[in-house]
This record gives C-alpha cells, sequence and structure tokens, in this order.
C-alpha cells in the first residue's frame, strides 16, 4: 500500500530518480533509478524510465543543474543503472523556467512543461534496423493467409502488422484488442525468430519483439473521452505491453514506428504517404504521442525525439530513519 | 492513478486534511478532512477520519500548534466537516517531539510515535449504547439455531456476535470470513429493525449495524506473517467491512468493542473473563489493536481511547496552479 513513504500503490508511480551532476564530458547530469517494489521492502536498479528521465530534465533545469538558453534548454543526462544517454529539450520560453505548462500525455489531463525526449541512435547500423533487410514482408501467421508486416529494431524490437491486410483497422477499442491478444501472441512468436529473437530450440518469450497494429487515423474518442479527429494525427497505433492491451504507447515502440515512418514501403510509411521525417502523430487508445527522426543519414535516424511534459509537483524534506534504527526495518 | 499530484492510487491514501489553530474554548486545533477522488476530479468534504486525526495530533505537536507537556502532550481537536471532537495524546518522551517511533499500527511495518486516539461521550446514554435494552441476547438468525449476540451502539451501532454459539472461533482466516459473509449479512439484517435502523417498510442496508464475531485468544498469523500467541491479546475479533471482511478493524467498531467489554453478561466480557476498564487488546486479522475505556460512570465509558501511531513522512512546498489557468483544468 506505500502507506510508510512517499509514492503511489501502482508500479507506474513508484519510482524515483537520485540526481546529481556528472563528471562525465558532455554529459550534465547522472540520474539513478529506483523502481521501488510495493509490499517487497526491496528496490530494483537494473532498469530505465523515459518518463523518469523526462521529470529528471525539468528538475535539472528548475534547479539551475543547467543554464538555461533561451527557448529551449537541452539536457544531455545519463542513466547511470545502463549507462543509456538521453536528450532531454525543456521548454523555457523567454529564458523562464515554468511549473507548469499546457503540454498533456495521453492518459494524463495535467498540463505540463513541454519536453522533448531524444534517444540517440536508437536503431544502431541499417543491419540492426531491419533484421530481415526489408522493410515490410508478408507473415503467415498459423493457417491464415498472409499479413503484411514491418520488422523494425529502434529502441526496441518491434513487429507492426499493416491492419487492412489482417482485416482491423488499427484503431481498434482496447475491448476489441483484448479479443486479439492470442493473435497478436501467435504474430510476436512468428516474428521472433525471423528477427534473430529466439535460439535454437528456445521458447519464444513474450517481451519481445513488441507487437502492434498500424492504420490509417480515423475519428475516434480516447480513454479519457476526447473526441480525436482524423485530421489530428498522422497514424493509428495499437499495441501490446506483454500479454495485454497498452493503452498508449511505450516510448521504445514509439522510436520503432518512427523509424519505421523513414523507409520506403514499411507499413508506416504506406500509411502515412511516403517516408516522412517530420512529426510523425501516433494515435493511440490513450491519445496522440508526436515523436519524429532527426539527424537521418543512409535512411538510419541518429536522433528519435518523443514528446512529452513534464510538472513540478513539490519540494519536499523526506523524514527517513537513520540505518539500523528499529524504525528503519 | 493520481499521476497529477501527491496522494497514492487507493481510497485508503487519497485524503488530505487542511490544519489551523481553533478559535473554539477548549478546542486546540480544527481539521477540515478532504477525501480525495482518485480520477474523478472530485473531493468528498462530509466524512472524518480517525486516521487523519491520528496524523494532526502529531502534526499540532510538532509543528508548535500545542505546547509539549512531558512525556505526552494532548491535543484536542476539532473536525469542522461532522464538528466530532477528538482527543489525540502524543508520546513525547522527556518532553522531545520525535519523528518516529516503535509503534505500529496493524496492515503496516512502519514504526510511528504512539498516539492515543480518543473519542468523547461515543455511547450517549445507556437507552442509546444498548437499543434492545440487554447486554446479550440470543438472535434467531433465518431457520437455524439461535445464536449469541450483543447489539451496541458506541461509536457505531455494531451487532458481535459470540463465534462459538454459531461454530466458529472468531479467529477465522480472511477467506473464511468471505464464505461467511452471507450469513454474517443475515445476521445484520436481523439485527436492523431491533437496533431501531430500519425505517418500517424499509429495506435493511449492508452500512450499519457493522457486524463481527468475537471468541476467545488463540494463536495466528497475521496478515503480515508475524505469529501472535494466544497471551498477546484478550479477544478475537473479526468485522466485516459493508459485504467484504475487514483486515483489521474499523476505529468506531473498535471503541463498541470496547464499550461492550465492559458489561456484565455481553459477548465480549464473557469472553475476556468478565467486565473490565483495562486496556482490551483485539486480535484481528492484521494485527493487534489495544482500546480503553475510561472515565466510565454508571456503566457508561465517557472516554474510549484506541492506541494509534504517526509518521512524520515529510514537509513539502507543493507546487498549484492559479484558479483559471489552463492547467489548473
Amino acid at each position: 500500500m506505500e502507506l510508510d513513504g512517499v509514492g503511489g500503490a501502482t508500479p507506474t508511480t513508484s519510482k524515483a530518480a537520485v540526481v546529481s551532476a556528472s563528471s562525465q564530458p558532455g554529459v550534465d547530469v547522472d540520474y539513478l533509478f529506483a523502481q521501488v517494489g510495493i509490499g517487497t521492502g526491496s528496490v530494483e536498479w537494473t532498469s530505465n524510465c523515459g518518463n523518469c528521465a523526462t521529470g529528471v530534465a525539468l528538475y535539472a533545469v528548475s534547479k539551475g543543474m543547467v543554464p538555461v538558453t533561451g527557448d529551449r534548454t537541452r539536457v544531455v543526462m545519463r542513466n547511470t543503472n545502463t549507462g543509456a544517454v538521453l536528450e532531454g529539450t525543456v521548454d523555457t520560453p523567454g529564458g523562464v523556467v515554468h511549473h507548469f505548462g499546457r503540454q498533456t500525455v495521453p492518459g494524463t489531463r495535467a498540463g505540463g512543461v513541454a519536453v522533448g525526449l531524444t534517444f540517440r541512435n536508437p536503431a544502431g547500423t541499417t543491419a540492426l534496423l531491419l533484421p530481415t533487410g526489408q522493410a515490410a514482408q508478408d507473415l503467415r501467421v498459423g493457417a491464415a493467409e498472409p499479413v503484411r508486416v514491418s520488422m523494425v529494431t529502434a529502441g526496441a524490437p518491434v513487429v507492426l502488422v499493416d491492419a487492412a491486410s489482417a482485416g482491423r483497422t488499427g484503431a481498434e477499442s482496447l475491448e476489441r484488442m483484448s479479443a486479439d491478444v492470442p493473435w497478436l501472441r501467435t504474430v510476436r512468436h512468428t516474428a521472433a525468430p525471423l528477427m534473430g529473437l529466439l535460439q535454437p530450440g528456445g521458447e519464444p518469450g513474450d517481451a519481445v519483439p513488441k507487437v502492434g497494429l498500424v492504420g490509417p487515423p480515423v475519428p475516434y474518442t480516447t480513454t479519457l473521452g476526447e473526441s480525436i479527429g482524423a485530421e489530428d494525427y498522422d497514424v493509428s497505433v495499437r499495441m501490446l505491453t506483454m500479454n495485454a492491451p497498452h493503452s498508449a504507447i511505450g516510448l521504445t515502440s514509439a522510436v520503432a514506428v518512427a523509424a519505421a515512418g523513414l523507409l520506403q514501403g514499411s507499413v508506416v510509411s504506406r500509411t502515412t504517404g511516403g517516408p516522412t521525417d517530420e512529426w510523425l502523430r501516433l494515435g493511440t487508445p490513450a491519445g496522440v504521442v508526436a515523436v519524429r527522426c532527426t539527424d537521418v543519414r543512409d535512411g538510419l535516424p541518429h536522433r528519435v525525439t518523443v514528446q512529452r511534459a513534464a510538472r513540478l509537483l513539490a519540494d519536499a524534506r523526506i523524514y527517513v530513519p537513520e540505518a539500523g534504527s528499529p524504525q528503519a526495518a
């Protein structure tokens, strides 16, 4: 229940970051990410968190750890758990740091300060970006007619299904997606060995590749009840997270969709009317997520930015019992 | 999810109190209790909260709103939502205010400062305390053999079943209690008209009377995994909260059990070996709760104190958007 401390009683809100100035050249701040167990008395230290990185960027600017540079201020951050380096670009209009703003992220109504979160070289090389060497191909899933898919590794390994080729729209409700989980698992397990994600004789897992549907934009209502027009976004995306429909889209999956959007013939660029390195607006059940590839060379995005938001909630002094005291047990 | 603010994503942890010095003679501090809706954008202002009162007592002492008076410091608090006046007695050993302590409450492992929370005149008059005029009686529930019950109104209207008379122990597991919910609802609905809680022609509800089993102490393991011996407590209690087993016991129910413990022949005093105005230790699924009646006149407890704990977690400055701004929506 997390009655004893500050946090929320869900894995999404039970997180902390320890921030310090970085000694590494070219890096502004280091942050150590803690996934705090709920009711377990334990902390998991091996992963990274994009939402925390977004918060760290605003924190670093608001606390003067990085000098403000005009309307936008860049923060280079190193996640010390994984070694990953990310950039946050914080809106500082007129050189002023704000606590709040008007930017929202899908699934929340709170207005925050716009923060662009940039992944560097998420695709590595062309061979890594397209593990099968093709931007799109037909995939036979079980005994059914083949479906059109793009298998892309950028941020994470992702298999994207052209919804129309599978008799879907890509704008399905979460309920409809739930009914498609067994089929999408079969797509995932079929794609895994083709993407080099399965050891010979091994059993396919459900973490990777990430799997989802893409389709053309259509009007729909978000899970928060907002009406979205077909003109408000560029491509419908419906992802799974493990074996459940994702209410929005993971940051690394958004990176992969944007990378696919760069590629001639991919299921994404065919939906959007051709390859693009402009902002790509993804329509997800919870709302629209904007993502953009920049610094593109030889079809490889060297930088992929996801539009996020952060908000200062509080400055707090937290009372912690001394280690070894009965209260610290 | 309460991503936008400070709180927890459960009703138990999504609460706030606004504290101020009281202008009322004999009252130290006023507090306004807010039950903050989760995902509703609304706040409920009509109820009180004993756990919040416990926290307010420690807050008032630690912030100097009440002068420290030796090893224990009393805080008289008025809940401005309901007008209820409660007393908190905060442990201040040697005249020092502590942030933490060794006192726990059932269901949490965190050590806090001991706070006795006292309800004044929870039973009103003898006629109100015993709505049927009897400390215990046989109650026929459906077609089964009668069971022995005490119907008591102190803090809240409560019907307590002598577990042995119903083929139970009073130390049942939560799973076993779940199976008994339909039967205990029948007990509640049978007792309601006898306690004057049902309008003629009305349908019985599930909020009152509160209903539970009492029995002798036996060794058991709490929901946190602690071993409790039969000598560690005085009476086993298993309550429902609405139509589910309560993992511990509500504060007002604890008051009613203590009041019943004062009465010759009640199902509580028969279990404890006779009426008592000493501390009564109630064994609940989550752990032991101590409660005591004092200032007893004519069998009526004018003060009932429940042993609780509070802990200072943080001092925080919370950033709130200005009313009317887009961010405040």
